[in-house]
């Protein structure tokens, strides 16, 4: 629950933006796995880049303390870190105890009666680098099967001078056999949705052909059979009942813009209910959608390794 | 996992559709909750009617099996069953081996290796039936509190002549106090979406403005305070970082119109890969829009009561 | 949680001893398992007997009612269930209301602020006819594998007239394979010790030479390597840090004596804290032994498939 | 599963012996809990002191990453890592590769087909430490609300020279109301023996009078009830139907000795099953009773605050 993502292929994240450090624990990854360091560092690589993206100037070295011996795992919990060795906590002062207004400051008060101040803290979009580092190793699994999972940015505005812009990344999971997913509450595009909506700023999802599914009638929508079992079109994006069919599995997802801006004048609420006007003066994001395609590909490959365990329980 | 949904209040629902029955067991209701049963029969007249809608004409009986004493609930699991009074087996014969486009039948067959050939099986819409109960229970609990939930269809164009049609949407939960959802996997809006999602037909979420989101720029789509904690707009749908705000909870949910329609000529494929035309003479939805709203209520009622909990543990 | 056991392989179930009916549902079934209705009936009639064991004359017809088509499994939900034919509620009358010595009766009371005061409601022992359900499809799974139960009464005294026994219940399990267990915290014993705990009226449990080992010595204790990899003794009853060796699993578990007796003047309590000595005359068992063993087997035979599925995931 | 404990209250643990570090991620603590360092640094020392006790002279130091702010709980998961700083991971060459006689490195092997050779991996008893932390804190939740978990030392031999001894603890839960523990799998007693069964060496465990009921008659071993609600015996050990009583809440484990003796000569054996005579020098416990008393309370204090919670959800 909360801080935990999967069933039996499984992450478990912690840490604050500005605390010591934050990381995870994935149990239930299968021993005898090679880690691929590089791709791993690639991984967290895109995640990091950004043309003025973002500008906290983190390693993000990941630490492996166990489950991994000689470059292989041992079935038992994988466990890392990545310090935050730059936490820079004096950028943040008088306005510390204020509510930036699109935030999740004033609602994480509101659900624990006490916040991290020093940045987002829990809330901040740093957790993601440990969703990669998850993403990295599923996707190692997944390689193994042939199994490829990819993103396009489909729509990302050039950000306005001073202000930002959001987008829609499109991703993609090629080789998936037909048969992963599982009734009723688990589906595929189910559990997929859950993934892609807890990742920061994301706001829509999207699966197959999306909300254009309204405005088709049912012989227009409907998919039908090539004499191989694939379809002459993908309107559903490869899920049907919530199982994959051997189809492209297509979704997309959408992300709103930053909404603290560098420089821009931002009113703040103090616990009161009083208005402050702060001047944003940090180092921030005006377009964070380069960047999270990978997180985007991350979950999809951890909710794919997970759902796809199910079906190898099929004959005990 | 898979039939089962939620946490702590947590439903299990089970049944084919032409099976000898479908039903549930609700575990983690809270004891000395009085059932209110016109709500629950009236929920379910909501999911049965139609105009032309599901001619299937089950009376949709809720028997309760467990968990109830002179009205009121023990805190102990609620069983309850909705028998196939109609089954009507024989509607199904020649063409029963057969994968039918756009559902299910292939893939619960790649998955399990055997399906249930009559009708829909675990994959019907029938299956909602059993969400309903649960929803209507939420309900009960959240009506207790002053959280109500609504629902509105927002597009759901006419069916064209032997055609069928979809639509969206759009729920509100309004009184839900701020501090409800979980960091960072249990986000409100995650969950939102994967209860949305699992729902048969649905292929797209969206929370408050959704894909509009990515038009928009950053202070455009900022949510900005008034006085009192509530916002001048509500772009975010009353969830920031996963945890509701305060201001009324927001999403759209899109449907795909029903792919299998009377009277039509549709293709078919067997085991073999060898497709066949068959004209489709059963009894088929023209339009599910209708009808599907209360389970959308239902999952978003289950969603919320289960959320809730976790905040009620802060201090013990 | 509460209600289900299991994490692949599970069971929920549900019922109050004199409401409608017991049942339960098994999810995480494989499918294409072919059910052994005569085990089935066996294990039923194993938990039924009784020289002058129970009174009560059910017949404990299991009816299922999902996830199984032509006597084959689905991979769906099996959900069942066992009527309360002969419930007797007017057996229980003036003194309904008092907590019984011994009972469930005042803790229900004290968790829930209500109770099913119709016979022992939840608590009662008729619940475990559910796990027997669940106990015999888990064999039917092992069977294939040629893993095979089996328990023997190990001491059980006569019960003295006027009064009740309890006894001593061993287990073994042959044929499982080395590697079935899980660490840290799902051991196979710890998992087995949860199972045997839950049944009513168990006091104690131990696994291999179990609470001895505190009066040997470590060198009398260690079990000693035969080249074919089994051990010279089986002191550990079959588990190495939480896993099978490959050895017999052996296990004890103890029962308390049945307290409630017939024809017994007892001291009930009511709400307010006075004593009324009550004269019991429904019909108890004097000893419960012989058909707890069945119940004994059932928890150890779902234990180990649901652990058993872990091992299946090592290479996706 | 596996490396995770609890439901609500929830610790997932990392590491092994000899790798870089051990560790534990809690999730589910409530916010605002001061942390009493003391309380941790004394229950931390308790584990770690000894006669001749563990020879192997780690401090133990836990560092908290995460979830913490000056001092108090901020309601994220509380990330924690003991440093293996002395792995003196030389103390082990020739010999690696084999399997010790009473340990998990055949088990091991044969569930992940690889394990860590240094030491114990993931089986040594060095994984207690982390239980020990989440026991901490567990307890301080307890504190507040008058709960105090104490144990006892009742069977524990003077080790004979050049061998080793077990023993058996006894564990008192005072002050705990009733009404905590869930029907029908969650007993409060069969989480009691999950919890104790999981940890290294435990053999055997007993609630209240234990294995002695089997040889008591039903009016012999009935509670009977005083007019304030306690009773005038506690054989049951505090716990009815599975649900506290308001008795103090008793229960014994057992423990079988160590099984690696200094300077014994014991009987490793290869892959192939050739058995080689081995002389070892490491440094072990003959003793480690007294150790493993605040591991058993650790436990205790976990699976109580964990089923306390769910008492707390009875009125949303």
């Amino acid at each position: 629950m909360s801080n935990t993502f999967g069933n039996i292929f499984r992450i478990t994240t912690f840490g604050e933006s500005h605390g010591a450090a934050v990381g995870g624990v994935i149990d239930g990854c299968p021993s005898k796995l090679a880690i691929d360091y590089k791709l791993l560092e690639e991984e967290m690589r895109r995640r990091h880049v950004g043309d003025g993206a973002t500008q906290r100037n983190e390693p993000d070295r990941v630490e492996f303390l166990s489950g991994i011996l000689d470059g292989e795992t041992l079935g038992t919990p994988i466990a890392f870190l990545i310090r935050n060795t730059d936490p820079r906590s004096n950028d943040y002062n008088e306005t510390d105890r204020l509510y930036r207004p699109g935030h999740a400051d004033y609602t994480y008060m509101r659900r624990y009666g006490i916040r991290d101040w020093r940045g987002g803290g829990r809330a901040s979009g740093r957790e993601t680098a440990c969703r990669v580092v998850g993403g990295a190793i599923a996707k190692m699994l997944l390689a193994r099967l042939g199994i490829s999972i990819s993103s396009t940015i489909i729509h990302n505005p050039e950000p306005k001078p001073g202000d930002s812009s959001g987008g829609v990344i499109e991703c993609v999971v090629n080789g998936l056999p037909a048969g992963i997913g599982d009734p009723v509450f688990d589906k595929l595009n189910a559990r997929l949705a859950a993934a892609m909506m807890s990742i920061p700023s994301a706001t829509a999802f999207a699966m197959g052909c999306g909300e254009k599914a309204a405005w088709m009638t049912g012989k227009e929508y409907r998919d039908e059979w090539n004499q191989d079992f694939t379809t002459k079109t993908n309107h559903c994006g490869g899920v049907q009942g919530g199982i994959s069919n051997g189809m492209p599995v297509v979704f997309r997802t959408t992300f709103h813009p930053a909404v603290t801006i560098n420089s821009d004048i931002t009113n703040y609420i103090d616990e009161n209910g009083m208005i402050h006007p702060v001047t944003v003066t940090g180092r921030f994001d005006s377009n964070h959608i380069p960047r999270t395609a990978v997180v985007v590909e991350a979950m999809a490959a951890m909710t794919i390794v997970d759902l796809g365990y199910r079906k190898v329980i099929r004959e005990l």
